[in-house]
């Protein structure tokens, strides 16, 4: 069912010094910032060759990722991203087999404009995990 | 500098439970359960299209995995890692942006067989980052 690893995504603190060691000291390809309103969050894509790993700081007071520097000052890795061909049909699955989805259990537009769900850390090993339709 | 995302590795406290969920709730390709006892872990890897999961488990008094579980009961992602072409190239070029490399500062051989350095998280964003040569 599940697919490519879309991408990890990465909470920092600090946003600019995170993307300068990408792009400096780790040598890889950075872009621009992005404000994403909708999520609370502004996002850097780092582009690997076979993957993403997306930089997420807070945007606004009600953003999700807040809480989780909170806990973790120096950021953490926040979750992973899997595609799936049919994003309801792998939520049907996934709840059929007792994993909770979060929210509202719909899919909501992800930052890539595609439709996302999150499923329940505590069902998966303590991982957050996304999953957009491809 | 660096190159694919090798793998992201999970610490899971149920290695089996972990693997049936990838294998049958997931839908992925999973493999078997190997014992790697100089690492101090039992490691089952699922193979995505374009990358791995690592699921890991401790193995032995000594595991750098137990203390992890410890503080994370229910698991979490351990690490990630990124492809070098060149290990000691890499670690000179991280060690002069001043970044920490772990242990003695000497390339080993990891689970693949091929040389790894561990980075220390509080110098990327509370990342524990491995680096493979590919």
């Amino acid at each position: 069912m599940i697919g490519r690893l879309n991408h990890v995504a990465i909470a920092v603190p600090d946003l600019e010094a995170a993307a300068a060691q990408y792009r400096c000291t780790l040598g890889a390809e950075v872009g621009p910032a992005q404000d994403e309103p909708e999520h609370g969050v502004t996002v850097i894509f780092i582009t690997l060759p076979n993957t993403k790993i997306e930089l997420l700081h807070p945007l606004g007071a009600e953003s999700p990722i807040g809480a989780f520097l909170a806990k973790n000052p120096a950021g953490g890795i926040h979750h992973i991203c899997y595609e799936v061909e049919d994003i309801l049909a792998a939520r049907d699955r996934l709840k059929a087999s007792g994993a909770r989805v979060l929210g509202t259990g719909e899919p909501r537009i992800g930052a890539h404009g595609k439709p996302v769900l999150f499923l329940h850390p505590k069902d998966f090993n303590g991982c957050l995990v996304e999953l957009e339709q491809a």
